[in-house]
């Protein structure tokens, strides 16, 4: 999918594992089992395509930033498995497992660190570092929005884009914004890619979310459901709390912060017995459509298309 | 003490609470019980005494910049508090304490992200916002090599002016060189301000670590000890390591995570009996000794008044 900026990717991988090294081995250590668990890599691919897009586009000046973002979300993953205690992300054994949470929270301060001084050590407009500064204090107050709201049962449809905005969007579009400056983008492209970004931020989520509703764990043939047995409610029992018979029985069980797999199942039971899955989807390619109209007239044919495949991998995700 | 800058810390507490607010409610309020909670304020006073003694001192310029230090601080606390499960600090209760682990953890990230926000307002070098990420970094770098060494009797003196550098005297050298920055201060006096910095870090730190091994805790008529029973091996432990005839007892019980109070207790009057105290309080007042001959000649005679001051406050602080 993002054939045109293979090389530049693997770049950044190397450079991923080289700048989360420290002088203490241990902190080294830890740094590149996070780096190297992996991940999509989405949103220094979105940083790096934006600015491909640009006239002005080097790979130098936009390198440090396309990491840099990278190691936000990590270091925001590291502190996300501290707060729900887990104990593998991506199929590895998360840093709370395998260090303990001390060195899980600290190591994550260390990596968010590193992500500001990268980008301090070359001579960017200060409007860089305003809107990674303002992305970290953003994702943190999603965190804290979504941990404080739990085994609520929220009606409100608003309540949750505002959510997903803050946790997803606001990043995907930051990167894109970002990237868009770097590659010395026109103000109206830098602001349509803008919404390019939220919007497939919010599809993504969406479909994230939808993922863990339909989707079988291998282990016990059922869905995993995760999000619910964690009292997150997300679109499609958002819509099931709007329009289902059971309604009231699936708030009991989504409101009980002691509910047994065995709630969790009926729950899943009743939001798939209505049209909550497939109402997601469709909000989901809505924001995907709308992505897609707002790709600027004077992209390059081929980052274009990077772009397109990008929306269009979003929405196809397995089902 | 600080009578040359009372009024600018004035204003910083105010800045403070204004900056720490949201949109959300909940994030206002947790910000607005840490930076109420108070603390001595060091961080920011010694980055405005430094740069009202350049030549080029302007409040404007160089209060988000005392402000980001002293938000920097007060993030690493919260993380420090969740780390050891901590109920209160300066009798006040810690975040973890009254909204739990996840608001605390995410707060302290929204903190610092805040920190780095208010310096991106203005434009300042690039080397600023790097002394500041290499300051996060070499926090939480500091943090983990003391965590990770809990319950180890370290006997090798280096190791621990190594731990309360990266602790302590670090972030104290930072705030001098921010603000001889900000005050325009020629080279060579930003480098003498910056070894005052750290002289008067390791004084500090190795005071408050001699405290918890000499002062007495009024409800139980004993020394504290808090450090022993966490496993943290300071100075004058060390020292007693060293030249104790009962220093094989003292390794056993610091390397003990086990330890009983009666433990604690036994641990303090081996120490005790030695020269371990002296020794630390020498290493303290030579520090500070170093770091009043290291302020410039050309410090206006009222901020040289301050300096020397702060170092006699810090050299006197009850035993």
């Amino acid at each position: 999918m993002f054939e045109v900026i293979r090389s530049d990717l693997d770049t950044l991988e190397d450079n991923l594992v080289r700048d989360v090294a420290s002088s203490v081995d241990l902190i080294t250590e830890v740094g590149t089992h996070l780096v190297r668990a992996g991940g999509k890599r989405i949103r220094p691919a979105l940083c790096l395509l934006t600015a491909h897009g640009g006239p002005d586009f080097s790979l130098e000046y936009t390198l440090p930033l396309a990491e840099a973002l990278e190691l936000i979300h990590t270091a925001s993953l590291v502190h996300d498995d501290v707060i729900d205690n887990a104990d593998t992300r991506r199929g590895t054994a998360t840093a709370n497992a395998k260090w303990g949470n001390q060195v899980a929270i600290l190591s994550g301060d260390y990596i968010f660190a590193r992500a500001f001084a990268l980008v301090s050590e070359k001579d960017y407009d200060a409007k860089i570092y305003h809107a990674m500064a303002k992305l970290v204090a953003n994702l943190s107050v999603g965190e804290i929005l979504q941990d404080y709201n739990v085994y609520k049962a929220v009606r409100d449809e608003q309540d949750y884009y505002d959510r997903i905005q803050k946790k997803t969007a606001d990043f995907l579009e930051t990167c894109c914004l970002i990237g868009a400056d770097a590659g010395g983008m026109e103000q109206d492209e830098i602001d349509q890619l803008a919404v390019y970004g939220h919007d497939i931020g919010m599809a993504f989520q969406i479909t994230d979310d939808l993922l863990d509703i339909l989707e079988t764990s291998e282990q016990i043939g059922k869905p995993s459901g995760n999000d619910i047995r964690q009292g997150i409610v997300t679109l499609p029992a958002i819509r099931a709390l709007q329009v289902s018979p059971d309604a009231d029985e699936l708030e009991h069980i989504v409101t009980d912060p002691e509910m047994t797999d065995d709630m969790v199942a009926r729950a899943l039971d009743i939001i798939r017995a209505t049209d909550g899955a497939d109402y997601a989807k469709q909000k989901a390619d809505a924001f995907l459509l709308d992505a897609k109209r707002h790709l600027p007239a004077r992209l390059p044919e081929d980052i274009r298309d990077a772009f397109i495949q990008l929306a269009d991998f979003i929405g196809s995700r397995d089902f």
